[in-house]
């Protein structure tokens, strides 16, 4: 092992053996942001232009939180960072051009994926989960709008339309079992040996030749990612329902009881969206 | 709360905070037949008309049978029922419909749904079973013919090429749990908690924004939903296949042995189906 | 029962009541080769030419292997056996072929199916594996090239993008849980019971109307096959692939460590693969 471990703002690298592990870091409370946006532009711009790494594995530096969701109020800003890489203003847009990286993505997931922490794992190639601490949610619904960073696209995807719509309409805290039963995630895997286990399909995976990897994912791709545009549609109609006022009076209580602020609230959010 | 019951025909209503519970009940077997069929549009015309129903849950009022398959001897008149909805004498044309309105649907599942029966449920939103009770079967290729009601069409949406197959050509009856583990189903659920799972799951989503639900639906059926001449070709030959030669001697004995008449032989129809 | 028991070359065929059992011994390692291929072409031409054979299960004669991977030492050659039934030198020609023969086939899987092995399964209609012995694995981007004989085609329509890219990019060796788990096969069946628990199947359907049965899997295949051109393209770039520099090194050490030859090393390939 030759580990080299260096911090780009929210994101800290180790590169080992053609893995990158990359430790999500955005206190308090992993929010999608324009720093971590900016964060993630410019790693997928270094995957994609000559790096020895084959293999990215995401993971956290909060034991509780993968990625939250987005910041609802930098809706703007995070919008504009992902428009560096994608030339628009949508973290559709930017999730998508992440699942067509050249390195092999896997998520490690300890913790909360909420909205758009939920849609960034979904755009990696592969999600595992840590049985007793994993927790997902596509929430939006529960807000008064569509998820605008794809989810629509990957959890039908991924799942029946049964469970998707039950995902997207009922927007309720699951754990990883049941993501594992719905296809949400490959595999829930015991938290003692989640690192373990991803870290050594990693190593393996780099080990294998480039062209074989590359030319797998690039086929895999072209059948299963969906077009370009209904990820765009989606992104536009985000933006548009949270304006929606009956959607307001919804995020403004949602807000009002520590959406976004109060860790509290955070940790048990499936319950809280559901209350009065 | 502030429940109001009200009974249509095989249809009993009750409506409170934005769910509408609906429960079957057409004696001696919940088969589909003309008066079930007249209801259930009905309801559809109602439900996409400026209802406060945001959720709809359907229930049996019989603990074995949800809905057994379509009365046999009522092929005609039901399909003509139809027709008052969609305008085509076509079951699968109407469960398409059902898939398409605008409240969300979700179907309780205890007791048995054979052919029709699992093509109603298949095109609810939503799909949960009771562990104990709740009885699958495609039972079509069994007698001769295709499914007509959008089986295929769901199946294949629901489980992979190898499930779906085994479904439709094996016609077994399965437990919720296979049907759990096919994706044929949401989940299974135990007996004793079924009703209040779904009960708490459909007030959740009936609190939420309605602007939100809708769209998410619609998105949703977008990617999901087969188109509606497939529906229609179903339709079309499974009316032809039971009139093949080989089918008609298949189904006479079926008849004979209790299909649509006998609720001893209905109770344990995937056997009957296999024996010669 | 009145079987006839037969030997075609690798092939020894019963027929019993409509049922037509075919064991594969292609011994030392049933790899999949010229001789395999010839008479698997023979098989489905006669399958769908008159015979009185209304469902297929395919099982091995190696209770280690139930087929292991093509022969690399003969790619032109089983490719041309193949050509002699679709006109084309490709397996996955071949094995979406035989997904359409008019015949229901059902594999019993004991034993491992690696490579071609588990193209072959995938193609049949369904799949029932041994929980204690069945091992599957997707190995060729373990070895520099994507799958040749329609695994990509086959996996992104069985399981999500995730599992599928874990599934050909990790190349490990795989339990039946985990199969039934993602999709791969219909289900994990004991060891004990896999034999009965497939024949009562498979005659339970041959008893069943052909002209109902037929039509089922051709509207099934119709919905879920995936085109013929991507089957050829991946066939071709296989053969493309293996000849990569890089491929060839890994190929040539996986060779020298008994890939192909040494039933030891075979029995752990996956494992084999990982090592330096």
């Amino acid at each position: 092992m030759n580990t080299t471990t260096s911090t780009h703002g929210t994101l800290t690298l180790s590169a080992d053996d053609g893995v990158l592990f990359v430790k999500i870091s955005a206190p308090p409370l992993n929010q999608l942001g324009p720093e971590l946006v900016s964060d993630l532009v410019e790693l997928i711009q270094t995957l994609d232009t000559g790096t020895p790494h084959k293999v990215v594995v995401f993971s956290s530096a909060d034991p509780e939180f993968f990625i939250s969701h987005v910041d609802l109020d930098k809706v703007t800003e995070y919008r504009q960072a992902a428009a560096a890489l994608t030339g628009e203003a949508s973290i559709a847009l930017l999730f998508r051009r992440l699942s067509q990286t050249k390195a092999v993505t896997i998520a490690q997931i300890e913790g909360r994926v909420r909205g758009a922490g939920s849609e960034f794992v979904m755009s990696c190639d592969m999600r595992f989960a840590a049985k007793e601490t994993a927790i997902f949610n596509q929430n939006e619904g529960g807000m008064g709008a569509l998820p605008g960073g794809g989810a629509i696209q990957y959890l039908t995807s991924l799942m029946s339309r049964g469970r998707a719509l039950e995902v997207l309409l009922a927007a309720e805290d699951h754990n990883a079992d049941i993501a594992e039963l719905y296809g949400w995630i490959n595999r829930a895997i015991p938290q003692a040996e989640i690192a373990d286990f991803v870290s050594k399909m990693a190593y393996r995976i780099a080990r294998f030749p480039t062209h074989g990897l590359r030319q797998i994912k690039a086929r895999v791709n072209h059948l299963t990612l969906r077009p370009t545009d209904n990820f765009r549609e989606d992104s536009d109609a985000f933006s548009a329902g949270i304006k929606d006022p009956e959607s307001q009076v919804v995020i403004k209580k949602a807000i009002a009881k520590g959406f976004g602020s109060s860790r509290a609230a955070e940790l048990r959010l499936g319950e809280v969206l559901g209350e009065d």
